[in-house]
């Protein structure tokens, strides 16, 4: 067994944690043989492995005998800062933007070349979106990715473009320059955004959280095309975000 | 290393998890050598075992040194049924409650003898609560807890009971056998009433939420004891736990 290994999946612990990573929103439940498919590890490790990870609670059975993330490991996510910080210092300002404009409300972190969706506020009045909370969108498709891609480090908006842009409708930004040009905008307006770029029928305005001298967070609403008064939305996010930036400053002093 | 282990921090997978149940909501930032002391495991291995979840992303370094629960272990507690099925089922009904009451609005399940929180919702009408989600309270002294108990095994009752009802204000419920028929009245009533039981100041009034022949969770409201029309509120959540019901219904078969 390496300590501090770089290969996390060659020591007793990675290998737990390959299992864990076997689940994702597109499967939250698995058996034991696509377990040990999904984790590349033979079918008696797996077994022996789940075993502990579900007597700790890291893992719980279901009813047809597939395997779920339980409920201990559920509760110990929680502590983490996103949660315990940023999520709920947004939370209910996300509440009261969400009772004035009837939009969907999105809190998001960049990670990488994504964006994390911490929170997501939607209600009858709202459109669906594909974000969740936990889950990963796009940078260069949406109002919070923009904004988190714009106030991001130089080298990591060069990586994103050099990867390639995935069109995901006719309108998406799929050209480096435009999306760099469209950036420097971004920063310049003070928000960011998109017009049917992820999904036909939605718009999106975003604006950042500042927390001091760095962007924390970006915090969105999502409309219908029809419905996109940018500009107004923009002036309704405006206030709400610096108010979130000037608790997680005071709670973090 | 023992397989399928009752006593999951003899192993090395146990040993990773006892890291991170050191942490918890009163202490969710910790030094190496408190993760080490409140593991019970020795500083080299404390070391190296925080090395490996460090880079897999189940912790993550502070600025000031400590370690705080990783973003990629928050992401993978999301997966979990109660938050994929349940809380994302209730969260639109709870937040039209408390759009349309000011409350706080609560979503707890019963996990042995306690209540876990699985989402609160409060704002700036709302008066403070202890409970957060992911956290934990007692089963008699909260109206969701009342609500749990109420439709616990019996088995469940006797043992907590038997424990000891530990009292928080001259008002809380601290002898069994007014417990027991409080309970009873929960049933027959269809809701939960607390008055100070928990709080000064603050009451509380629960629904269960039935998905089939079950009781998978509780939804209550707390406000100011001066504001409580306790029979209004009930007759305001009833539906709503109704509606959720039925959803989770649906979405199961």
């Amino acid at each position: 067994m390496a300590g501090n290994s770089r290969e996390p999946g060659r020591t007793v612990t990675g290998r737990a944690f390959s299992v864990l990573s076997a689940f994702d929103a597109e499967s939250p439940r698995l058996s034991l043989t696509e377990i040990s498919q999904r984790a590349e590890i033979p079918l008696a490790t797996a077994h022996r492995l789940v075993g502990e990870l579900e007597s700790w609670g890291a893992l719980q059975r279901e009813h047809d005998g597939r395997y779920a993330i339980g409920l201990r490991l559920w509760e110990i996510g929680l502590l983490a800062p996103v949660h315990t910080g940023l999520r709920s210092t947004a939370l209910p300002h996300m509440q009261q933007l969400h009772e004035r404009t009837g939009a969907n409300v999105q809190l998001a972190v960049r990670e990488g070349m994504e964006a994390v969706y911490v929170e997501k506020l939607s209600g009858r009045r709202s459109i669906p979106v594909v974000s969740r909370s936990g889950g990963r969108l796009p940078l260069h498709t949406t109002g919070v990715g923009k904004v988190l891609l714009a106030h991001a480090p130089r080298a990591v908006v060069q990586e994103y473009c050099a990867r390639g842009l995935a069109r995901h409708t006719p309108y998406t930004i799929a050209e480096p320059g435009r999306l760099v040009r469209e950036l420097a905008r971004v920063r310049q307006r003070g928000f960011a955004r998109t017009a049917e770029e992820m999904t036909v029928g939605s718009c999106s305005v975003a604006v950042p959280v500042w927390e001091g001298e760095d962007v924390v967070a970006a915090l969105g609403l999502v409309v219908q095309s029809a419905r996109a008064e940018v500009t107004k939305l923009a002036r309704i996010l405006a206030p709400a975000a610096e108010a979130i930036g000037r608790q997680l400053d005071e709670e973090n002093r």
